[in-house]
């Protein structure tokens, strides 16, 4: 008997979760929703589409529905109302408002009997995880994340708004020498500007000035300001050539002492060629999760650290004591 | 109200323990238990010792028994009859034998109402954490395991029962190539003599056959037949200066694709100046867990992938979302 998936909303989140199902045995994907027209989209493995209005006819016929929308406008109005009808999975990463935003859920989801694993990803998600391990397990020390190298498509939109730009791709980079700092042990104080460098590839409109719009990039208040800034003008076809994937990365580092001279290191990374298909990986995996802990009447909103490991994995839990302890 | 905590047994992890337990404001250390003359015993802290005997006395002023006795001969015989008794955290670490172990325990701990977290430490403990979460979120992949640089208590023992020698160290080290080709994303197939390299430094009786002893070392079965083995003799005076620490470490790798041309690396690492003491680290956080878990009346015999992470942490799970998720 596989878990029977839905999904809401068709973007790059959605279609990593329609190729991650793919990837897990134990489920199968129902049906996707989405407010446009389900005539118009064309799905990688040919599931079917229906309209949103149509969601209520799936009620027992979906056991998790993963939410695919955005965290800024789409996530706060979707997951509160699909959550009275399903199960659900988010990758909610709105970090200042998880807290609110939990709550809210977790009231909806307690009131309809239903299991909600919210802010599911890998920043927030696995690397809550790692934190939360971290300073459980040494708890004297300082913990660091560093994000990159990988492309924010939030800085590249604003360079991409500044006059004069026709196109642009930013990238994060952590800075090796602040790895290199934290790694020896001596838990260092790192500004913003000593973590991450911004590196930007900008292709500009003909005739325009690129020294004003470099000056307006790096002087970008919240966005640039901050940080050492790189900027490269290429042109559109090398932007198209060398710059069109979606790769991320990141670390978490805690540096910290089990007796007053004996220092430990622990270290997690991850390097994605497609940071929205790894994005989807996790939520597919929590799917699993949800469904269990539904099983097990576990009502309300979850996030990663409610969840136990074994839930996520589609062994048995002798098969895990056997094969993965 | 702290977490009462007793240490049974009394060697390096014990000794690890005692140091972690001051490091966690929540707990505190009410007993050590001993087999041998409690008045022979000198703590860290001066915590009371009282000999094994007396264990009974003090069924309602411990929450959580840490059992530090080692995995060959100690614990098999140990655990069951302390489960009896006391909530307990051990360091099981015999991997073939951990199915067998977990039935074994946890048919007593659910008889007795008792929360029994066994296999708690790094490997298994952390690694097994990593192991089930990477293959959970990435299934279509390969996960390898390294261990080092790092001491090996048992290779170096092995060593210094041969003819001629009088003292020796082990280290196991990665070798730096096959991390490379796992890091590359080509899951490679490595034997044995792959992944691990063993540096044996050797303190040579008077007039020994150093290179009988070398080749002694270097065929010797299941220890370092099938590694590639360097040896280098030293004066006992060297071996107590620069190796005289019993530092470790590892990493678990796993790479795999999201979809068919997407590639993922997650990579967990730990580097420890003392094995001991973390692996201390560990079973403390998981006392934590443990009484918590006992609390809930969840009982029975647990390992790390049974237990939801937020139970490891000392902050409060509103706090947890707020800062750590």
């Amino acid at each position: 008997m596989k878990i029977k998936i839905g999904i809401f909303g068709y973007g790059n989140i959605a279609k990593g979760v329609e190729q991650a199902v793919l990837k897990n045995d134990d489920m199968a994907l129902v049906a996707i929703f989405t407010r446009r027209n389900p005539s118009e989209i064309h799905t990688i493995s040919n599931a079917p589409v229906y309209s949103t209005n149509n969601l209520i006819d799936f009620i027992d016929k979906i056991d998790v529905m993963i939410m695919c929308g955005g965290s800024a406008t789409d996530l706060p109005i979707q997951t509160p109302a699909v959550v009275k009808l399903f199960n659900i999975v988010d990758s909610y990463d709105n970090h200042s408002q998880i807290p609110e935003y939990y709550n809210k859920i977790n009231e909806i989801a307690v009131a309809n009997n239903h299991t909600a694993m919210i802010s599911i990803g890998w920043d927030p998600g696995i690397f809550s995880i790692m934190r939360t391990l971290f300073g459980s397990i040494l708890p004297d020390g300082a913990t660091y994340t560093f994000w990159g190298k990988g492309v924010s498509q939030g800085h590249s939109d604003a360079i991409r708004r500044i006059d004069g730009v026709s196109d642009a791709k930013q990238y994060t980079i952590p800075k090796e020498d602040a790895l290199e700092a934290v790694r020896s042990g001596n838990n260092p104080e790192l500004t913003t500007r000593m973590k991450h460098l911004r590196e930007c590839y900008v292709v500009a409109k003909a005739g325009a000035n690129q020294d004003k719009i470099t000056d307006t990039i790096v002087t970008m208040p919240a966005y640039f300001a901050d940080y050492d800034t790189i900027v490269h003008y290429i042109s559109q076809e090398e932007l198209d050539r060398n710059h069109n994937g979606i790769p991320h990365g990141g670390k978490v580092i805690r540096s910290g002492e089990t007796s007053n001279t004996t220092k430990t290191l622990l270290e997690f990374g991850l390097a994605l060629d497609s940071n929205p298909e790894f994005t989807s990986s996790v939520l597919v995996a929590y799917a699993r999760a949800c469904f269990r802990m539904f099983t097990n009447k576990t009502y309300g909103a979850q996030t990663v650290v409610d969840v136990p490991l074994k839930y996520l994995s589609s062994k048995s839990n002798c098969d895990i004591r056997r094969e993965l302890i």
